[in-house]
Order: structure tokens, then sequence, then C-alpha cells
């Protein structure tokens, strides 16, 4: 049998160094714990558009496609910032979101003990906050036509298609109601029916695909403004919550921020079966780019390696290799080890990006 | 000269009991300060349903339409929640936003000193927060066309569209400059340029509006997921958020529920000038119609007079009158007046509804 595959996409920003450091740990379960995989690399975001004059080159998308799984760095900066929207370095990454058919994204929101104290929030609102954010991810008004910017009148308008199936709505739905099974057994689901027909049949298929199937499991519903404010109020009131691609987009970066933990927070992206059993997938820190501190070696390389920690988990089947992986990141953060995005205002000397790896590799 | 004319739309919840209060103030105003207002009284919501089977009727669209401004409580309440969507208690409040073009939504965020410890954030990070969100209120994905749920191959689908024109965002745009230049002449625009295209258009425009008439004013722009994450990370840094209906709504009420000030926080939605210069207008507070505690004299009737004290600076240039009763409020609570919201965990025993209006009144 041949060895699992990962396409790395280290993309732009503090991407190449944070994936430095998974390689290294890539490497060390193939030499240390007969798990190797076969690794490829590839350009993309604005280093694919450096390259190449476009944010995904077809040959990305098609290894990308062919792979176990992908990794992915991550995309834009300000050099890009001026590029027509066609070719900005974000449509590479939805390309590969799209055509890999990745509808499921998992965004743990999880306050690491050692960190809580980094939240903006009190403490006993945040600490030992664990919640999974399901966000659909190959719909809703990111993809849905018509789009554009056309003149009419002699005016330009701006057009966004909002539009969702039912059965886009009843896979992302049947995935949260999975992982609620797995963890607390709760969902909460945040749209806007009392504003948008798209939220009335998000909560009308989201109650049919429960009664049919997941009645075991709690649901509630909430408006997503609500939502936003009962993250901030009270974040601890959820286990998973389930939402759109353009709510989920903003609820699991403020709840992500709320955790005092950003730099560490890994995410899942995940698709269909493919043949082999696996699904299509793809892993992303939850952080930007970071343009402001890239190439300095400052970069928290945690994100990134939860991620390939999540790839353990969900594309191999290796939940014991992931637990081993966390538990030697929770070993390191104990011990006192810090990037410069987990320094309190109380200083100290913060450790660099493949310093950050040599301990991890240790404790490993 | 006729005296300016109020219409009030208490609805649903706690609406009609915060609203006695601010009859109230208005009486002591007429009484005291020789500012008397015809106030007229209406239905709205679920109270209008109850009595129509609409949310609004025609007439009191139509009276909404001749008076100086509108004061409104809350809508919606779980007897409503399984009305059909045309009916819904919260179409009134959209019909009346649309039909009077009060595209400016003004949202106060502010923390209240003698509040900073009822936030969920550590108090250096709240405490003396003003910001400003100008949100977009009659245009984007809450009116867009085509909407609806159809069947398409069998399937449902549902459909919202974000539209926006470019005279659309301009003014609001001016309205986001302008108030600015009265605060700290900061202005920070929130969309997904780097997703949707009408974000394109936004931000194109908001910086044309900006190089043309108002360049004195300090303009930057920011992804409204990255908005969310920065409104809890350090909220200090924003003066005025400009941004559109769909993220004005979840970024506003996370910015409210930030200050720990929710039962306290009023809103402006204003239109184009009338014949008379008065802006189209109506109040309204943040907090919705909170039924858990409806009719029980619980509520908090601050938000609701803070509306009405915006009321008296936005549509009747009584900028000193509205000072004097934000003055008063400041005082009552200085002094320790509470209802049960305003109560921290160490608990005392909260004033009702009627005596907060009896102590602010007191302290005018
Ligand atoms: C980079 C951008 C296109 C992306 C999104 O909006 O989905 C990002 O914000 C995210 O949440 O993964
Ligand atoms: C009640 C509802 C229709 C409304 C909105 O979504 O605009 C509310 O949330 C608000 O922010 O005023």
């Amino acid at each position: 049998m041949s060895n699992p595959s990962l396409l790395i996409l280290a993309g732009d920003g503090i991407g190449p160094e944070v994936m430095e450091q998974v390689k290294r740990i890539i490497g060390w379960y193939g030499d240390k714990r007969d798990l190797t995989f076969d690794v490829f690399e590839d350009l993309v975001g604005g280093a694919a558009y450096d390259a190449h004059g476009v944010p995904l080159h077809d040959d990305t998308m098609a290894k990308a496609q062919k792979v176990d799984a992908v990794l992915l760095g991550a995309v834009g900066g300000p050099a890009y910032d001026d590029l027509d929207f066609s070719v900005k370095p974000e449509r590479g990454l939805l390309r590969l979101r799209k055509e890999m058919d990745l509808f499921a994204n998992l965004r743990p929101a999880q306050c690491f003990d050692a960190l809580a104290d980094f939240s903006s929030l009190k403490k006993d609102i945040v600490a030992g906050l664990d919640i999974m954010i399901v966000r659909e991810l190959t719909s809703g008004v990111y993809f849905g036509e018509p789009r554009g910017i056309h003149v009419e009148d002699n005016m330009r308008v701006g057009i966004n298609t909002q539009r969702y199936t039912e059965a886009e709505i009843e896979r992302a739905a049947r995935s949260a109601f999975e992982l609620a099974r797995r963890r607390n057994n709760k969902v909460c689901s945040m749209e806007k029916a009392n504003v948008m027909e798209s939220g009335i049949l998000w909560r009308d298929v989201v109650n049919e695909v429960h009664q049919a199937d997941y009645a075991d499991v709690e649901l509630s519903h909430m408006y997503a403004d609500n939502g936003a404010m009962q993250l901030v109020r009270a974040p601890k009131q959820f286990d998973v919550i389930l939402t759109d691609n353009l709510f989920g987009d903003i609820l699991s970066d403020c709840a992500a921020m709320l955790t005092g933990s950003l730099g560490m927070l890994p995410s899942a992206s995940l698709g269909l079966p493919m043949a082999n059993g696996r699904p299509k997938a793809m892993y992303e820190p939850v952080h930007g780019s970071a343009p402001d501190i890239a190439g300095q070696g400052k970069a928290n390389p945690i994100a990134c390696i939860l991620s390939f920690a999540m790839a353990l988990r969900y594309s191999f089947d290796e939940g014991a290799e992931a637990d081993r992986l966390e538990a030697a990141i929770e070993k390191v953060l104990a011990d006192g080890a810090r990037t410069g995005d987990l320094m309190g205002p109380e200083g100290g000397t913060p450790i660099s990006t493949t310093e950050m790896g040599d301990v991890i590799l240790e404790a490993l």
C-alpha cells in the first residue's frame, strides 16, 4: 500500500515559516512512528500569482484533487491589495474550497489554560472554553450568482447572491450533528430567519434533519446578531455552532478572538469521501498571513501544527497520534515556551518560530 | 408655529413598559422646559398583527411619514415565532425603515463608567469606550430582489440578494464622515471586498467620497471578519465604524454587548431632510423585546429614554436638552440606581422600571 499523501501549499506571509515547522513534525512521524507521508509542495495565493499570474494554477488544483489531504498556510498581503478581484490571493483559496467541495469547515474555538490571560475577556468567562463552529464553506454569498459590479441608469451597482439549496444545508447540518454526538451533544444553528428567506430555509432544513436522524442531539436556533452577542456575553453556553459561509466567517473569527489563542487555532475543511474512504480535506490555521511579522522568524507555528493534528484525526484516523501531538503542544506551553504573540504585557524573551518547532519535537 | 410631533410605537414585550417612562420624560419637557410635543401613539409588530393581521397598518405608516420623529420600543416575541415571514413583527420595523428611507442607522456603543464591571471584557479594554457605528439601513441583503424560497429540480432553494448602488453607499458614507468630524475624526469602513464584489464597490465609493469631500477625516478599511476580531481585541481603536446593513446588524450587536451596557444603548435611524429641514427619523433602543421579563416591571427604560435624547439632538436641534437628559441619567447611575439588568453578581435590590423613571425625573 502506498503512503498517504499530503499537498503543502504554504502560501504567503508567515505561511512558509510556520509550514517549515509542520514539515519537521511530518518528518518526525515518518522517522519515529512509522507514519510516512508522501509530501508534495506547490504555490497558492500571492506566491502563485507571482509565479503564474493566477492565485492557483490548474496543475496545483489537479494535485489537490489527488492527494489525501491539503495543508495550507495563509494567503494574501499588502503587495496584492490592488490586484483585480479575479486574481486576488483569496480566490486561490476559494477555488480549492469550491472545487474540492469542502462543505464543512470545522473551527474549534478553544481557550488554552496557559493563555486564558491573553483574552480580552475576563478569565472566568473564557477559561476552559471549547466550542466547535461548523461553517458551511462552499455556497452562500461567497459563490452565488449573479454577482459583480455593473452599471444601471448610469450608476454602478454591486451585486452578490446568497443562495442555499436544501441539500447544501442538509449536509452541513449532518456534519454538525455528528460532531455534537462526539462532544457535548448540543448544536446551536445561527441565521437571520427573521429577515432573510434563505435563513428560513436554513432553519427548516436543520429542523428536518434533526427530527429525522438526530433527535437525540439538543438543538437550538439563534439569530446571528444575537449569536455574536452571546459569544461575547457567555461563550461557554455553546458546544457546536452551525452556520452559513458568511455568518460563519464573522462568528468564527469573533469566537477565535475570544479565546486569546488566535495564533493557536487550527481548522479543517472537509468534503465527501473519496474512493479510499477518506474525506476530501484541507487543513489550515485560522490566523492569516500576518504580513507585519512575515519573514522575521516571529510567527507562532502552533495553529499550523494543530491543523496537521486535525489532519491526523479527520483524514488519517490517527486520533491517538493527534492526541500525542496536542499533548506535546500543551506540555511546551505549560513549560513556558512562548512565541511573541503569546507574551503578556509583563514581557519576557520570546522564542522564534524554529525554536517553538524544536521544543515541540523534543516533547513528542 | 405648531408643536413638533412624535409618533410612539411601543410595540411588543417590554416596549410598552419602557415607553411609559419616555412619555413621562416627554411630559416633563412640556411642563418644565416649554418644549411641548404633539404625541401620537399606534401599534407595530406583534401588537399590530394582533389588532390588524399585519405588523404595520397602512394608516400607521402614513402617520409615521407625517410626524417629525418616530419613537419605537421593540418588536417580536415567542407568540409570533410561527407566523408567516410576510407578517412577522420584524417586517413592520423593516417597512418603516424602508418607506421612511432611513438609510443611516447610528448606534453608539458606549461603556458607562458605572457599568464597566458588567462587561465580559476586562475593564481596561472597555472603560471609556465610545464608538459610533453607522449602519446602512435601507438596502443590502435585507431588501434586495430576487428573494424567497422556491423549488428547483425538486429541491427547495433559499435566495436573497445583496445589492448596493453607489448612491446608497455614498449617502451612508457621508453620514459617517460628518459624524466623525464632530467626534474623533476617524472612520473605519468594514466589508468583505476580498470575497464580494458588492464589498469592492463599497470600498471604492467610500474612498471616492473621502477623497472628494472628507480628506481631512482619517479613513481606514477592514474586512468585516477582522472587524469583529478587532472589536473584541481592542475596541478603543475605533471612532466611527461604517458598514452595510447585514454586517452592521452583527457588528453593532457585538459592539453593544462589549460595553456591558446593553440595556443602556439607544439608536437613531435617519433619512433625508423633510420640508421643515428635519431629517426623517426613528429612534429606538438597541435591545429587543425581552419576552422573558416583559410585563414584570423589571425592564430598564434607560436605552429608550436615551433614544429620546438622541431625538432631541438629531431631530429637534436641542443638543443642550439632550445633554441635560443624559447628565440626569449619569447622575442616577452614579447615585446607585439600578434596574435588575444593572445588578452585579454581588446582588442588591433592583428598582422597578417606574422607579427608574421616578429618579430620572427627579434628577432632571
Ligand atoms: C481569506 C478569506 C477569503 C477567508 C474567508 O472569507 O473565508 C478567511 O477570512 C477565512 O475565514 O478563511
Ligand atoms: C429585529 C430585526 C429585524 C433587526 C435587524 O435585523 O435589523 C434588529 O436585529 C436590529 O438590529 O435592529
